[in-house]
């Protein structure tokens, strides 16, 4: 039997058979719903609020576990304009042109029974060039040569013609650099001519709807035929939102897109590629392929000029992908002598160090917790999310997004509110947190944002005045739980790669910090969390979104590629979990670190 | 008003609107008929028998000029199975195979923590080669390496891994080559490892139907919108079509084919690649290209496997296309020392000369005389059609193809029958059919063949009761006056050429016959009627089908590749028409050697 649900607040229609998910139907019918945990129940971030004549008014209900037995009205949750931290990093950059993909305007002499040459010949003539075009530029000699008085611009990739347009179009030349994150994308329109940023926009990955994660896009992709392209459609659909945004921003035409370049993890890069990620997830965990790929643009549907060419940057290995590559390529991390470190926080931490020597890299599941997924009221960059929290003089003072009322707590929030807690004691070391009674006196004024929940004690950041939802937004033992997770499996990763290379943590001259994340945050609150321990803030460098740089600097320069090449051969990755110290160091790492005075 | 036709023998029911062209709907509705003068009401080709309401009987109706204004029941002509002769000349050879197209079998190590490499990397690594591989390889890589215990065989390209496929498969590597004529279109399937000619098939070129020469073809193509699209998918379905049949024959799988060649001259070059034909037509007659072309199969359609590649050889010019380079390969023309002639005798003749020191080519608008087209019982090399005429002793002979009644005259037949004509005084040098009182005793009994209609005499090749019809078939004075303008286009092409290079008919050392026809003509005949005159027999050598031969050597040799490349750069094309002296070379051309004796 057929169910009708009317979803608000578009007023869509929608059909299903009885007993459907709904966050299925909804999704099917176009709805994008974040479901990070993969529609397992878990993250709650597909609610709804629902009403059936089969119940009692409206209800708020998880709409991956819910089945579809009657007739549903359903409204869906606002969506949030999250703050595009990762593009505005991005902005008014201008970086050196060192391409050869070049243009070059030209005037072609008539066909004459003295000169009988094909319209391909007298162009190649003109050039003073002798060599094999192909059936699309041979086409297109034939258009335009028949319409063009004025002239015409030839595009060349090194020595090979690859496009001939009408007219003078020498300054019409474009490309764009797309740094895929598991969560956000980002595309940065570039001037070929001269190196500048135009314009940068970013969207949620679509994917998201399957799941939050790598893992979670990896076991979807596993879980019908068909999957691994769905998967593949709804990312190129967003890189072609994504252009069209940019294209109309700076006023540009697609067709005057002749390059694009891609950063990501190795699971976006697979899914981008239509590469099954399967194998990522099972040991050995290797990828289809690490190098560089040249991508024809109309083999994945990217509505770029399909004359031109969509470079995928290479792979390191399995969890440690073409983003890494992008974060090197910005810090310049292989031309260092000294011990140097680059981290790039996300869902997965991936890390590289460079002894002086050699580099090394490994990948970590820090999980999402530094995005603020999988935190009780945790959220995106946006408004009503506590982005700064302060204790001082007696006073518990929260920043929040937008001045608004509070929503819930955004990824440097959390670092910033833990680190806090940390150091005033209302978390021990060991991660929990304290009973009132063990608040030492002057932090009594916190003793009633404390409330016990039975097992453990929940922390009140927001009173139900002060929240949007008129109901208090709290910390819990399990999300500072989550957080000890990820700052203990990024320390694991530091540790051992400097125990690979036999250097210790006081060694690093320099830590650069990646991830739009990382501008964010406060550098003490990060070492107060005792992700890098006992190094001076001062040799903590936040670089913004680097994989996003690294893109932009390859997109501009067949240099930087060669670097890019270079580097994903050369690295030396580390399985972490192969290794038998590993649980040993990961166990170490949870601990935050002691704290030694309050001022 | 909507009216029904209904198609016999097959019994299908077409409907169109009232006024319609039959031919039109005949074609739509997929039935091929020919139309050799492109619906013009000209060639007769199309004629149908149709039954009608409105009128008594059945009637025969040429179904170009017929509108349709009642329901209609159509009979078609029976299909001839005219002689494969174009395919009967490449069966059984084997060539030598010079390509960097290659296979290797491999075997590959799985991967492993200590190994964790990409799938790409680990064939790589096999292979002692480091380069970028295209998206379509990564791919084969992913599925083909999970699923191959056995190993896996590579395709190479020169250094480029093209392809991959499961299992040893090193001897499963096939090529086609493609002779593409105005009128049949041959493909033959060559073994890449032996180098030998598998199968050879041939079939009519669809586009007939749009009219017998390039001229007709090239109008259609410019009468409307999408017209050059139709006829490149005509094509590329006879391709295809050929390429099926050519599978199943030798039990050869398509994905096999890795390679294919394609000669044919620039009309059916530029409508086999989507290339508007139109600026052929039009002084200074250019062509798009003239250079060879690799195209990717899927580009065009053509179902080779799709990691291959279509190799279309190179034109000399707007007239002179990669046809005769064809034959130029087959002939080896460019490496003789002495002045050596190659004619390739179709719809157009081309012709180039090597004097030795450079290499001349033009085109001659021969007409389809040679072919049998155009003449009032001409017919293709079919059963029923004369192939042979012997005038001795007092008797007029004939040799039918099939030893069948007569039905008309093939090109090789109507060549036969003029020069014994010639020879025993039926036509004189001006090409005129005598009076029977100008016929000299010893020919009386031809009398009685040669009848009077008016103004001129008509000879009657074969009387009623010989006839299939039962109506006799005759050689007209205009059938003569066609095969006059034929031998005198290509006549003067010749004399023009020798004067180009300062050299006299008698310098000739050989005479290089192309063209199917060359191999059943007599060579006498061909003396006879002055296409070459002043020449030994025994200079002149029929070699076949020239062109054929040259894509099948392109195919298996990419020194024969260079070699067409160079050929079509070196050549001095003459474009005869711009010269003044084309005039009064051609009206001396067109008259007939007089005849010395008669033995």
């Amino acid at each position: 039997m057929k169910h009708q649900i009317k979803v608000e607040p578009q007023g869509t229609i929608l059909y299903c058979e009885g007993g459907s998910i709904l966050l299925n139907v909804l999704q099917q019918g176009g709805f994008m719903l974040d479901a990070t945990c993969g529609g397992r129940g878990r993250c709650g971030k597909c609610k709804v609020w629902a009403e059936s004549d089969e119940w009692d008014g409206k209800k708020e209900i998880l709409s991956c576990t819910t089945a579809v037995n009657s007739d549903l009205l359903v409204t869906l949750p606002v969506q949030e304009k999250f703050l595009d931290r990762k593009s505005m990093l991005l902005k008014t950059h201008t970086f050196p042109v060192e391409l050869n993909l070049t243009k070059k305007f030209l005037k072609v002499k008539k066909a004459s029974i003295e000169d009988g040459k094909g319209d391909v010949e007298r162009i190649l003539a003109e050039l003073k060039l002798d060599r094999q075009v192909n059936l699309a530029v041979t086409k297109q000699a034939m258009e335009i040569l028949a319409k063009s008085k004025e002239g015409i611009t030839v595009v060349f990739d090194d020595q090979e013609l690859i496009a001939i347009e009408q007219g003078d179009t020498t300054n019409e030349f474009f490309g764009i650099a797309f740094d895929i994150g598991t969560t956000t994308v980002v595309g940065s329109l570039c001037d070929l001519i001269t190196g500048k940023v135009l314009v940068t926009v970013s969207a949620t990955n679509p994917q998201r709807q399957h799941g939050g994660d790598v893992i979670s896009r990896i076991t979807y992709a596993n879980e019908g035929a068909g999957n691994t392209e769905k998967l593949q459609e709804e990312i190129v659909a967003c890189l072609n939102e994504i252009i069209n945004k940019l294209c109309k921003e700076a006023k540009v035409c697609t067709k005057h897109i002749y390059c694009a370049t891609v950063v990501g993890n190795t699971c976006m890069h697979h899914l981008l590629l239509g590469l099954n990620p399967t194998q990522l997830a099972i040991a050995p965990y290797v990828p289809v392929v690490q190098r560089e790929l040249r991508v024809n643009p109309e083999e994945i549907g990217l509505k770029i000029n399909k004359q031109g060419s969509l470079y995928v940057l290479p792979n390191i290995a399995g969890f440690v992908g073409a983003d890494t590559v992008g974060v090197i390529l910005a810090t310049g991390l292989e031309r260092v002598s000294e011990p140097t470190l680059a981290v790039d926080l996300g869902t997965n931490g991936e890390i590289v160090l460079n002894s002086g020597h050699k580099m090394v890299a490994c990948s970590t599941a820090a999980g999402p917790a530094f995005e603020g997924a999988q935190i009780t009221y945790g959220m995106r960059a946006a408004e009503g999310a506590i982005e700064k929290v302060e204790i001082n003089n007696g006073t518990f003072k929260l920043k929040v997004i937008g001045n608004s009322k509070v929503k819930g707590i955004c990824g440097s929030g959390l670092i910033d509110l833990i680190a806090q807690l940390l150091k005033h004691g209302v978390i021990d070391p060991s991660g929990r947190i304290v009973e009132p009674d063990l608040l030492s006196s002057d932090m009594a004024f916190l003793m009633e944002r404390l409330r016990s929940n039975g097992k453990s004690y929940d922390f009140v950041l927001a009173f139900p005045e002060e929240s949007l939802s008129g109901e208090p937004i709290v910390l819990k033992q399990k999300d500072v739980r989550e957080l000890q997770l990820a700052k203990g499996a990024i320390l694991t990763g530091i540790r051992m790669l400097l125990r690979e290379v036999g250097l210790n943590m006081t060694d690093l001259k320099q830590v650069y910090l990646a991830g739009a994340f990382g501008n964010y945050v406060e550098v003490e609150s990060v070492l107060g969390i005792g992700l890098f321990p006992a190094i001076p803030a001062s040799r903590i460098k936040a670089i913004g979104n680097g994989a996003g740089i690294g893109a932009i600097k390859a997109l501009l320069s067949d240099q930087e590629k060669e670097r890019a090449e270079l580097l994903a051969k050369n690295i030396i990755h580390l399985e972490l979990a192969s290794k038998p110290e590993f649980q040993d160091e990961f166990i170490q790492s949870l601990r935050f670190p002691v704290q030694t005075s309050v001022e």
